[in-house]
C-alpha cells in the first residue's frame, strides 16, 4: 500500500474505543485521511511505500487535542490583569479594552497568534465563541487548524455588533456565511450566558442554531451568582431554566457548569447536551470546581477546554489535562478519579463528540481525518518511559510536541510552524498591545 | 567596572524586597557572585566591560527557582503507577521498586536525571529527603546545582539503612561528612513523618539535626488519616504533637501541612517553623488542599516543591507556581489570593528563606549568589507582555528557560545542558527501567 505519509518508530496512543497503546506503531496517511494504524512489522509493503516518511524517533504518536472551549481573540490581553475580583478584571480592564481595541483587523490578529499557539502546542481543533467571529474564521482558516466557531450574542452593544437587536441575525448571517465555506471550518453559535441574554434572546438563538443545524454554545453556571445575576425563581437553577426553554439538546454544548447538582446532571444527561469543562479558568476566576466526576458517572460527554488566555492565561492542553486530572482527586479526595486514560479521552474523542465530529477526528483509525501529534519523549522530564498515558497528562507540556498534521497536512515540524511567520503575528499583536497598555488603567491588580 | 558575565536586553524580576521589575536591565556578575543589578543605562562603564555577555533577547531574568521539596531519585518510577490509592499505589509498586533496584547506583542515576530536569526548567536549589543520600549528592555536586540535602531516617528497614536502630547514626553521618565539603551542598536531615517515626525517633533525630546545625525535614499533616496513623490522642494534632517533643523551630521545615487548623498555624508561626507547600502531589494523591493563604496570613514562611516526580510527575516549578496560584483561588472562592507577586516570591526568596539561604540566594541583588535563570518570552504563549509576573506564574513553563546560572557557572545555554550529557542520562536510566518494568506487577493502575 502506498502512503503520502508515514509516520513510524512511535508508540501510538489511538484513543479508540479500547483504547489500544501501539508500540513500534506505524500511520499511514493517503490525502486528508488516516489510511493504516498498527504495528509496523504489520505494514502492508513495508515502511518504504510512502513519499514522506517522520520519523517519531521512539517518542508518542496521539489524536491531535480538542480544545473545547476558547476566545481566540482574547491573546491580546493575556496577562493584562490577574488576581482581580470578575467585575474589577472584568470593568476596569477587559471590557475596555475590548471596546476600543476590537475590529476585525485586531481580532485576527490575536486569533492567529492563539492558532500558533495551539499548534505549536498539540490542539489541531478548537471550538471558538467571540465577536467579528468571521476574522476568527480568517485566520483559523489561514492557519489551517479545524475549528467550530461561533459568532457572539449578548443583550449588550457588543464589537461588531453595536444595536443588540440584531445580535442574532449577525450570529446567522455568520453561520450561513461559513457554511461548506472551508472543509475545516464549522460555524456555530455562540449565546453568551442566561444572565447576559434574556428569555428570548436565548430561545431565539438556539432557534437560530438549529435552524441552520449548527452546534450551539452557551456558559451555563459558571459562578455561584449566576441564578440571581440571571434573575431566576428560588429553586431553579440555569441547567433548569435553559431545559423549560427547550434549549438543551444534543447539539448544545453546556460550557463550565461549575454550579450544577445531581438533578441538572440528570437532565444534562436526558437532554444529550454536552459539556466543556475548563478547570484551569475556574480555578483563576475562582469560580469553583465542577463536579467533573459525578457528571461522567451521570453518562455526560465531557470534554476539555482552556478558556480564553485573559483568564487561563495560556493555551496549552497538555496543561489543561494534567490540571482537571489533579483537581478533581483533591477535590474529592479520591486518587482514583480522572485516571489518565479517562482525561485523555476527554481531551481528543470526547471532545470531538462534544462537538459532533466523532466521526472524523478525535483517535487514530482507518478513516478518520489525518489530524495527528507527535510528542517527543526524549527529554529528561518524559524519562523513563512505563506508561504513555501517564506521561501525556501528569509530565508532558505543549513544548514536548515536535510533529502535528491537520487533515492530512503538515502544519508543525520539529516544533516549527511551516506555514504560518510567528515572528510576523507578534510583531502584529505587539503594535496592537502598545495601544491597549496607552489605555489600560495601568494597575495591574485593580 | 568589568564583570565576568553580563545580563543584558532582558526585563529583570528582583524579587527584591521591593519586587522590583527593571526594564532593559542588566546584571554584573563577577566569581560567583552579583555585583551590580540596575538600568543598562546606568551601567558603570556600559556594556561593553565583560568577559562574557549573554544576551536574554528581550526575555525575563530573574532569581534560579527554589524546589523546596523533592525525592531526586523517584524519577526512577516516574509514571510507574498513577490513578491509584495510596496504599496500593505504595505496597504494590514504589515500596517494592524501591526494595529491589535501588542502590548508590541506580540513585545517582536517577538524581541525575532529576537534575538534568530541573535545570533545564529553571530550577537552581532543591531541598531533598531521600536514602543513599550521599549518592544523591554526588549527583547534584556533579550538575553543579544547589541543594539542601537529607539522609532519611525512618524506623522500618530502607534502602542502604537495613538495621532501623542506625537510621540516625546515617543520618548524622551524612550531615557531618558533607559539611564544608562543597560550597553548594548543605547537608540536613530528612526525618520521615510521624506515622513511620516514633516519639523517640522523631526527638532523636531533630537533636542530631540541632548538633550539627542543619534543617531538620519532616512530612507534617499531609493526610487526614495521619493522626490515627500516628496513634495520637484525640484533640492532639500533628503540629501540636511535634510541638510537643520540641521538634519545631526555626530550622524545621514542615512539608505538606495540609491538615492544619488555625491553632497549628499560631503554633508553627510562634515556633518559626517554615512550611513547604507541594499542591500538584496532594492533588494527586488527593491528600487534600493546604490552607496556604490562611498560613501566609498567619506570617508563615511558605516555599513550594513539586514533591518526588512519582507523585507529580515532573520537577517543573513553573507548572506548580501556575498550579499553587490557581488552586487556593478555586478552594476559597478568592480570585485575589495567591497572586502572582506572592507566588513567584514563595518559588524564589521564600524558599531561599525556608532552607536558611535568603542571604545567599532567592533575589538578585548585588552581594548574592548569581543563582539566575533567563525566560524566552519570544514565544507565542508569552506574547504580549504587559507584566512579567504575570507571564512567569500563569503562562510560561520550564521549557521557556533557556539560560541558567549557578553561583555565577553557567550551566544551561540555550536551553542546552553544558556540563552534564543528557543522552548518557537517559540511557542511564533506561538501563534501571528495563529491570523495574520486569519485576514490577505491571498492573498500571491496580
Amino acid at each position: 500500500m502506498d502512503f503520502d505519509t508515514l509516520i513510524i518508530n512511535g508508540t501510538i496512543i489511538t484513543a479508540n474505543d479500547e483504547f489500544e497503546i501501539i508500540e513500534n506503531g506505524a500511520v499511514g496517511i493517503t490525502g486528508s485521511k488516516i489510511e493504516y494504524v498498527g504495528g509496523a512489522s504489520d505494514l502492508p509493503g513495508g515502511s518504504a511505500a510512502a513519499a514522506k516518511i517522520i520519523d517519531a524517533n521512539g517518542g508518542l504518536v496521539m489524536p491531535g487535542l480538542v480544545n473545547l472551549h476558547t476566545h481566540l481573540p482574547m491573546s491580546l490581553f493575556r496577562g493584562l490583569a490577574d488576581d482581580l475580583v470578575l467585575e474589577q478584571w472584568l470593568n476596569n480592564h477587559i471590557f475596555p479594552a475590548e471596546q476600543r481595541h476590537l475590529s476585525p483587523d485586531t481580532v485576527k490578529r490575536g486569533a492567529l497568534l492563539s492558532c500558533a499557539e495551539m499548534l505549536l502546542s498539540g490542539t489541531t481543533t478548537c471550538c471558538d465563541g467571540y465577536f467579528y467571529e468571521s476574522a476568527v474564521a480568517d485566520a483559523v482558516k489561514e492557519a489551517g487548524m479545524r475549528g467550530v466557531l461561533g459568532q457572539g450574542v449578548i443583550d449588550f452593544p457588543a464589537p461588531g455588533v453595536p444595536d443588540p437587536e440584531e445580535n442574532i441575525g449577525h450570529a446567522a448571517a455568520f453561520a450561513r456565511k461559513w457554511k461548506d465555506r472551508s472543509p475545516l471550518i464549522m460555524p456555530s453559535v455562540f449565546c453568551h450566558s442566561p444572565y447576559t441574554c434574556a428569555r428570548e434572546t436565548l430561545i431565539s438563538a438556539k432557534q437560530a442554531a438549529k435552524q441552520e443545524n449548527v452546534l450551539f454554545q452557551v456558559h451555563v453556571a459558571e459562578t455561584r451568582k449566576e441564578p440571581d445575576l440571571a434573575g431566576l425563581e428560588p429553586g431553579m437553577s440555569p441547567v433548569k431554566y435553559l431545559d423549560s426553554l427547550g434549549i438543551l439538546d444534543e447539539q448544545t454544548l453546556v460550557v463550565h457548569a461549575v454550579w450544577v447538582d445531581s438533578d441538572d446532571i440528570a437532565i444534562l444527561a436526558k437532554q444529550k447536551a454536552k459539556i466543556a469543562h475548563a478547570s484551569e479558568s475556574n480555578m483563576k476566576l475562582a469560580s469553583g470546581i465542577a463536579p467533573v466526576p459525578a457528571m461522567l458517572d451521570g453518562g455526560l460527554v465531557v470534554g476539555l477546554g482552556t478558556d480564553g488566555c485573559a483568564s487561563n492565561n495560556n493555551l496549552d492542553m497538555f496543561s489543561e489535562m494534567g490540571t482537571a486530572a489533579r483537581l478533581h482527586k483533591a477535590a474529592l479526595g479520591d486518587p482514583t478519579v480522572m485516571d489518565a486514560e479517562t482525561v485523555i479521552r476527554m481531551a481528543t474523542i470526547d471532545g470531538a463528540r462534544a462537538i459532533g465530529l466523532e466521526d472524523r477526528i478525535g483517535s487514530l483509525e482507518p478513516g478518520k481525518a489525518a489530524d495527528l501529534i507527535v510528542v517527543n519523549t526524549r527529554k529528561p522530564h518524559l524519562f523513563p518511559l512505563y506508561h504513555p498515558q501517564s506521561h501525556i497528562v501528569y509530565a508532558a507540556r505543549g513544548a514536548d510536541v515536535i510533529h502535528v498534521l491537520v487533515n492530512g497536512k503538515r502544519l508543525v515540524e520539529n516544533g516549527r510552524l511551516l506555514h504560518l511567520d510567528v515572528d510576523d503575528i507578534m510583531a502584529a499583536v505587539n503594535a496592537v498591545a502598545r495601544e491597549i497598555r496607552i489605555t489600560d488603567r495601568g494597575n495591574y491588580r485593580a
